[in-house]
């Protein structure tokens, strides 16, 4: 059974790599929003009786959410074999419970959501706090690629002399992880607490540090608060402007400007998200997921 | 066993009116957005047992689809024993059908989205094209309530001298009805065609209407182009600026501003989305709808 890819809009060059990587035909899905902003969909590639793959990273999620349902449930009218969705950043990872009375279980309501419309999905890294599967809220089958490795590489083969940084000891175990991939040292932040509102963060081993480039490395950059906190300490104990790299360029607000005016002296993420920084690219890893949920 | 009615952002005031109608609580549902622009919610009032109304105008219906669906599903999350939705103007009612090959019918797409997660639905003046009734589509129970009584009633009490406008010959059937109602005359344009691009558009019997107020009639002002252009032959014509009323406060980009300026005397429309030309109150009709629906 034939495959076609089609990109919603902003992941033109996503669905082409990877329908490059897979060999199989890219679509035309022509999309346009009417004066009242509601949404125009099209196919204007047959896909009767087709395995109809749709690309779409669900940062800013609650825009694109209809749009993507209604081109699963045209390409269902259709006639379509089959439905997946490669979604490169998926949404609604972080309220998977109920913290006060009374609120909206995010997580568990947007995968119901998306997943009636969908016979598989594919993702990158998604943002697993307390679930450990996506299996736990997708009833949908699922493959899931990680960006380390590639993270690793790029250290390895892009940055001279790379010191992996940590922010807390929680970070410890992956930074560890990325670390001994890329062939590099690693550090973790020291934080002596003086008093309730008092604590004082540190970097050990400093000197040892001074000709290294400190790479700081998470999982999703929203508002990067975190990244910019840790670049003041690196920067007070003296050490090189960090390079910061996140699989998900979210961005919230200002936060890649912010970023750079905090002392980044570089930012780098994988095209996940389509952004200015992009370098890393996590096409191969999705198609290979593709592969593997086809197969 | 009892009722309690929610509103989503930004229809407050409707939802207030209808609880006061109806004698039942209104309780609270905070919502808001992360940096990241997902949103939360969190039902502030307790429901579980209550039969939840919640109340959601659906123009610029794409960023409101997500926040409402986690209201009904947390609703139904939280223990409501029934969900219902009042959507003073529902959105989606357009595409019906498919006009050329592989384009998303998106009035069927979006109703059986929205439809699965509530339990009844009422809204008022839908554009039903070619549908007769939103049953076609909505397979929950529906209650549909109409304006052009209140529009007559405000016509008849605050326009003197008032003639009801068609712009063509297919609105005759139902500007005679909204005219017949205020106690008013109408009139309807005349098109004559002089050749493949030239039409010209006369008012008859333009003597007899010098001293009327013109009054334009439509269910839902989007673009407000047609409006627009009836505003132009009127004033050619040498009558007085004409008031130009809408059941649905759509405005499209500057759509409300060109129409000002095109010559409108006054812009006139009913609450069902919140808007600075709102003088009609249909939230009496609207109450009546869940009340029959409710009973």
């Amino acid at each position: 059974m034939k495959s076609i890819i089609f990109s919603l809009p902003g992941n033109e060059g996503m669905a082409k790599s990877i329908a490059h990587k897979l060999g199989v035909q890219i679509g035309s899905l022509r999309t346009r929003r009417f004066p009242d902003q509601e949404s125009y969909l099209r196919f204007e590639t047959p896909i009767e009786g087709q395995k109809v793959i749709l690309v779409c990273a669900l940062d800013r999620p609650d825009k694109k959410f209809l749009p993507l349902l209604f081109a699963a449930a045209a390409a269902r009218d259709l006639g379509a074999a089959e439905i997946g969705l490669v979604a490169p950043y998926l949404a609604y990872m972080r309220q998977d419970r109920r913290f006060q009375p009374g609120e909206a279980v995010t997580s568990k309501h947007f995968a119901s959501a998306l997943g009636q419309w969908i016979d598989w999905l594919v993702t990158i890294d998604p943002h697993l706090h307390r679930l450990t599967s996506l299996s736990e809220i997708y009833a949908v089958r699922s493959a899931v690629a990680h960006a380390a490795p590639a993270i690793s590489a790029w250290i390895r083969d892009s940055i001279k002399s790379p010191v992996l940084v940590g922010p807390d000891s929680e970070s410890e175990q992956w930074v560890s992880v990325v670390a001994k991939n890329a062939g590099a040292p690693f550090l973790v932040l020291e934080k002596t607490r003086r008093g309730d509102r008092d604590v004082e963060v540190s970097v050990p081993d400093v000197e040892q540090w001074r000709n290294h480039t400190p790479v700081l490395v998470d999982d999703i950059i929203s508002t990067a608060r975190t990244m910019i906190e840790t670049i003041r300490h690196l920067r007070a104990a003296g050490l090189e402007p960090p390079v910061c790299v996140g699989v998900h360029a979210v961005f919230a607000d200002d936060a890649y400007i912010e970023l750079e005016a905090a002392g980044a002296g570089r930012v780098v993420t994988t095209n996940s998200i389509a952004h200015e920084s992009n370098e890393i690219d996590v096409a191969p890893l999705l198609a290979e997921g593709v592969q593997n949920v086809l197969d």
